[in-house]
Formats: structure tokens, C-alpha cells, sequence
């Protein structure tokens, strides 16, 4: 493979001038650890390595843009090969068109798509493309599917994440032959699913579990559901936890933004903005997952949380896309396919929308009285609705934000 | 200025085969915004900005490895102008021989540095030089210094932030001339250390504050301090928290690590590893806070936390640097000149030492009776137990980051 890129020497850069040790970013140090995948070298790597990482990309085309694009993945892969090398973690291209055959052995249907082969599994990334997330999502997926819960502060900690989906089985030891159907189906869902279990009766009880019970905890609900039928066959949790997948309210992550994005529900998202780490920014989120609670049981229902803070760079180009201040909370809908959105007119941030009054509005975005093709006509004269409006260099254009 | 890097879209980048929009990461354009200042354009750059962003860099070397380095910065630099394009930050260049006599006027002193001017502060930037993480320091940057607390929510929000030094205090309104003392000191420290206000009474009583006092939050303490003798000038303030920025027990942060790392105690750091959303890692870390707790009035005592979620990239080379297991809590002793380190034996993550055991060994530490010293004989034979064993392939070749 030719590199025209060998003079980058990372994306991270050293500290050059610093007398200190210990913090040294790693930086691409130049050689190549991706290798093509072919049906001839396929097996033979596979078996060299615990995990295989295998980016399936279109033939590179002559298109400079094109080309381009690929060679930042290439490199945000090598560095990340790099910095992995002793865990027994492969990287390998495998081209669409060269290598079709391979690639519908594998199941592979999506080019620009990063899999993971562990074991027999198949495990598609379907996050930002940024050496960091995709190091932590590797690291996490090495780690055992299960994790146990054997003390008093481990139970504060369970009790602690909120935010993401998790499931808690009691069993009798390693060995029960539901544990393991349990660390089998905890498999199907790692690392974006947290399965954990315990062996203790003391922790079983503080949680009101009973033997071979699995609890599954949507995010931000205080009480859990008790999976019906125990004890169950690893089929019987996979299919449980795959009905019940998508919360009310759940926080976009960057290891799966874009599959949580395509997880719309009639071309819409309901997205709320909140930094959590700022007071305005939790009150908020405290109100939204009060409506999240009290609507639970409706299917219709899931809103998106961002949390700017997680998204950096892309907070700029939100403000101008959907034409709103993300330093205070902000709650609209969002047209997936072109990004046309609608917000709820929030005056002022010490003056947050009540519970009720959320339910309401939410009501109307439900009923399709709030959307957002309403305003498409009035804004045509004078702007246009779309993200290209690059005439003015203003970042918030405020009175656009109140056309619901 | 020649662009050799022109090629380069971005760090970030977009994805280019998808149906949907919204979640679009900003790839570098190629447009020049960063600009070489002078003594001849300062003024007017200045006054076209609130806040000057200045790379202080020596004169760009004919040596390749520079060059390159050189690049990558600028590249960061140039991708960070681009997302923050209509926020009124500006991006500058200052070359420290052919400007050295504006470098001296502006007080820089160290090349490599990343200065911000805001009205006639100075800020120094010294955290990791990555995209993501400068936006989010800037964007905190140009947000108000005091941040307002008026709710019971607000007030929860606030007690939530453990991980850093916070202030709050209680006044009577925006007009007093104590509240714009406070908010003049919270400018001297801000984005690192977080300034909080009331003026309601409710919430005044309910965090236990006198008018126009001013509390101190040590990380990880239940009980703040109030500063002595109020009502306080901006200077009282400003001596009381530099007075008391180290704190027994704090996190390190992205935005600030380098200044962190440096800030250490006769050459050493203890340094504990705790992954906060892991069960064991929530454990080790209470533990930790107890030991803070127990010890905050020992001034020889400063622990680091390091939660490698917070580092993905960094988790490999500490792995081999210190050789430890990252999937598990850690803590040791490091030596910052070289990062020879010895660290605690913890034979069992289920097993993690109690608050009395790890006083002990932090006693043993601060004695000398524990020190990174001792071992290296011993290993001497078997291994070099200096981070340059360049003779394996392994991918971190340190003896190349350590050129300062």
C-alpha cells in the first residue's frame, strides 16, 4: 500500500519541550500494522488474534475527496493498531469489490463499515471514527461480557449508572448453567450493553433479587423489570433485551451515535440539549427524566439526550444547523433525513419548562401539531431553512430559533 | 505560509455515505485562518476579537521531525478556528525569535505554549493539545466566570460536583460591589476552577451561607471552608485560592494535565488508577476519599486520580511504562523526571486494600521507606527498568518522546 500520508506523524501530538515523564501521547510512528485481508491470508490472521478489526471500505476511487477520506480512516486506524499492539487485536482493509466473495461470507452489506470479529461474533462499530472512542470501545469489548457485584460499595456504584441500559442476575456460582446462558447473552450485547451478576445473597437482597432472576433497568427508571419466566435460555434474554432496547430517554454516545441516530422513530428524533455539568443544564435533565418516568409505557416515545459536553465539535455546527444557544438547555424535533428542525421556545434559562408543560408540548410534537415543515414557508423568503446558510457570520440568528 | 499539509481534509471525519444529517464532525476545509502576528497587525487583531487564541512557537527548524510536529499543531489549531468561526476567537501565531520583542511585552516565556488573551488576562492552555478538548476550554472560557444558582435543582446540580474546587457564595444582588469583587476573582481562575453565586436566601440557608460570605470546596470534601474575615476584596479572594489549589486528592484533567503533572511533590507523584463507571474502580475510589478525608490537613499529602476513561489513548503506554494491568485499580508512586514508578501490590481486585492499609503504605511513601529507587538494582540484571528499552518493536520508542 502506497502512503502518501508517512509524514504525519500522528494525530496526537508529543510534548516536545517538556522535562517531565508519564503523559506522553503516543504519535503514529510510521508503520504499517493494516494489513489487506484476501481469502488466502484470512484465516491465518484470524487465528493470530482475540479480535479482528476489519474496515470494509469501496474500492478507493480516483476522487482526491474521496481518496482523502480514506486515508484519515487508514491513519485513525493505524494509530489506533498501534497503541493496541499488545493486546492481541488485529487490523485488516477489506476492500468491496477486490474481495466481495470474502465479504459476503462474512455478512458484511455496508461499505465504510468497521467490524469486529470475536469468536464466532460479528460486532459492527457504528461510532464517531476518532482513534480515542475507538480505542475505549476495543478496550471494553476484550473485557470479560459480565461483571461481578460482590460488595456493598459495588452495589452504590451498579446503583450509580443511570444512563445506559443495564441488567443484574443472581445465581448460585460461576458454574449454574444459567449464569453462563447469562454470559452468553451478555456476549450479544457487549460493550454497549452492561450485563452484570453476583454470587451473593447479601447483594442479592439489597437489590430483591431472587435466585436466577434478571433485572433489567432502563435508563433513568428507579425501579427495574423483572425479566418474566426465570430461569431463562440465553434466546429467551437476547430476545427480552432486544424488545425492550430503545428507552424513553436515552444519551446519545459517541461509540454509537450513528446507530442511535438511525434508531428514529418516523423519520424524527425528540432531542433535548443539556450539559449536565452545568446547574441550568441538570435542572433540565432533572424535569426530563420526570417525563421520561411518567411515560414509560408509551412506545411512541424516545427522547434523545446530548450532552454537549460529549460532542465538542460538534456543537458549533449544531448551533448553526438547528440555529439555537447551546449554553442554555433547548428541547426540538429533529427531521433526520434533512436536519429541518423545530425547538420549544424556552425565554429564559432560569425559567425551565415544568414537567407538565414538556408533556404537553411533546403531546403536540406526538399529535404531528408541532413539525417541522410549518414554518418551511414563511422562513423561504427570507432564509433558507437549511443547514447551507453560510451568509452570515452570526452564530445564533435568535429570532429564527422561535418559529414553531 | 506554504501548506504542505493542504491534502489533509481534517482530523475528524465525515461520514460520507450516510442518508441522514445531523450528527455531520466538521473536516478541515483548507482555508487559512490562523495568521502570523506581528507587532504591526497586533493591535488591529486584537480589538477584532474577545478572546486571542497565540501559539508561542520557536522558529520553525529545517529538521523534518519539527517541521512535522510543527504541522500537526497547526492543524489543530486551524480546525478549532473553523469550528469556532463565528464565536469572535481569534487565532494567531507568534514566532519567538522573529517576535521576540512582542513575545516579551506579552509575557511569554515558555515556547511551545498556548496563550489566550481575554480583556488583560493571560491564560495559559496546558492540557492535551487535541481539538476536542481546546474547544471545550475556549467555549468555557468565553461563557460568564460566575455561574448563577437560583433552585433547589441548581443547588443539587452544585453539590453534585465533587471532582473539582469549587466557590460558591451569597450576595445581595449583581449590583454589590462584594459580587463583583468575587466575579473579578473568578476571571483570575476560570475555566479551571468553577465560581458559583446566589442571591436568594432559600438556597443561601440551605448550603449554610452568611451574606457576603464565600465558601471553599476542597474535591472530594463533604464540608467546605469558609474563607476567613469577609466581606473579601478580588485580592483576598485570589490569595485564599491559590493558597489552597492543591488539593489532597484530585482528578487529572484533559484540559489541564501537563500543568497537573507538573505540580508535583519533591519530584514524585502517587497516582492512583480508578475506572469510575467500573464497580471495583467505584470501590478503590471511595476508598481513596476516605484516605483524603482522614488526611486533608497533611500538606506533604496529594494524591492523583487518574480514571483511564478519560485517556484512552494514554491506557497502553501506562500499561507498559509502569508495567501494570489497567483493568484493575492501581496505586503507586512516580517519579516525574524519568517515570520510574513501584506500585502497590493488590493481589485481588475483590480484595482491595481498606482505608487503614493504604494510610500505611502512604505513610511508608512520604517516609521514603517506599520509593522508586530501591528496586532498580535488582532489576538491573533482568530488565531496564528505565522506559528506553527500544529493543523490542513495541510501539511507544519513548526514547524519541523524551528529546526535551
Amino acid at each position: 500500500m502506497k502512503r502518501t500520508h508517512l509524514f504525519i506523524v500522528g494525530l496526537y501530538l508529543l510534548s516536545s519541550c517538556r522535562a517531565e515523564e508519564g503523559l506522553n501521547f503516543p504519535t503514529y510512528d510510521g508503520k504499517d500494522r493494516v494489513v489487506s485481508l484476501s481469502e488466502k491470508n484470512f484465516k491465518q490472521v484470524l487465528k493470530k488474534y482475540d479480535l479482528l478489526c476489519l474496515y470494509y471500505h469501496e474500492p478507493v476511487s480516483s476522487d482526491k475527496v474521496a481518496q482523502k477520506q480514506f486515508q484519515l480512516k487508514e491513519i485513525v486506524l493505524e494509530l489506533v493498531a498501534q497503541v493496541l499492539e499488545h493486546k492481541a487485536i488485529g487490523f485488516v482493509m477489506v476492500d468491496a469489490k477486490k474481495e466481495a466473495k470474502l465479504a459476503k461470507k462474512l455478512g458484511f452489506d455496508e461499505e465504510g463499515s468497521l467490524y469486529i470479529l470475536k469468536g464466532d461474533r460479528t460486532i459492527e462499530f457504528d461510532g464517531e471514527f476518532a482513534a480515542d472512542v475507538l480505542v475505549e470501545f476495543l478496550l471494553d469489548l476484550i473485557e470479560d461480557p459480565v461483571e461481578i457485584i460482590s460488595s456493598k460499595l459495588e452495589v452504590q456504584a451498579f446503583e450509580r449508572i443511570e444512563d445506559q441500559i443495564k441488567l443484574i442476575g443472581f445465581f448460585k456460582s460461576e458454574d449454574s448453567e444459567y449464569y453462563k446462558a447469562f454470559e452468553e447473552a451478555a456476549e450479544h450485547f457487549q460493550p454497549y450493553i452492561k450485563f452484570f451478576a453476583t454470587f451473593d445473597k447479601g447483594v442479592a437482597k439489597k437489590l430483591s433479587l431472587k435466585m436466577n432472576e434478571v433485572d433489567f433497568y432502563e435508563p433513568f427508571m428507579d425501579e427495574p423489570i423483572a425479566i418474566p419466566n426465570k430461569p431463562y435460555t440465553e434466546e429467551e434474554l437476547v430476545e427480552f433485551v432486544k424488545e425492550h432496547q430503545r428507552p424513553t430517554l436515552r444519551r446519545l454516545r459517541p461509540e454509537e451515535m450513528f446507530e442511535t441516530w438511525e434508531d428514529d422513530l418516523n423519520g424524527i428524533h425528540i432531542v433535548a440539549f443539556a450539559e449536565k455539568s452545568d446547574p441550568d443544564g441538570y435542572e433540565f435533565l432533572e424535569i426530563l427524566k420526570q417525563v421520561a418516568r411518567d411515560n414509560t409505557d408509551n412506545p411512541d416515545l424516545s427522547i434523545l439526550w446530548i450532552d454537549p459536553d460529549d460532542f465538542p465539535l460538534l456543537v458549533a455546527y449544531w448551533e448553526k444547523t438547528f440555529k439555537i444557544d447551546l449554553f442554555r438547555p433547548q428541547i426540538g424535533v429533529v427531521n433526520v433525513t434533512d436536519a429541518d428542525s423545530v425547538w420549544m421556545e424556552i425565554p429564559d434559562d432560569d425559567d425551565l419548562p415544568t414537567a407538565e408543560e414538556l408533556e404537553d408540548w411533546i403531546e403536540d410534537v406526538l399529535s404531528g401539531k408541532i413539525n417541522t415543515e410549518d414554518d418551511d414557508n414563511e422562513d423561504e423568503g427570507e432564509d433558507d431553512d437549511d443547514d447551507d446558510d453560510d451568509n452570515s457570520d452570526e452564530e445564533d440568528d435568535s429570532d429564527d430559533d422561535n418559529d414553531e
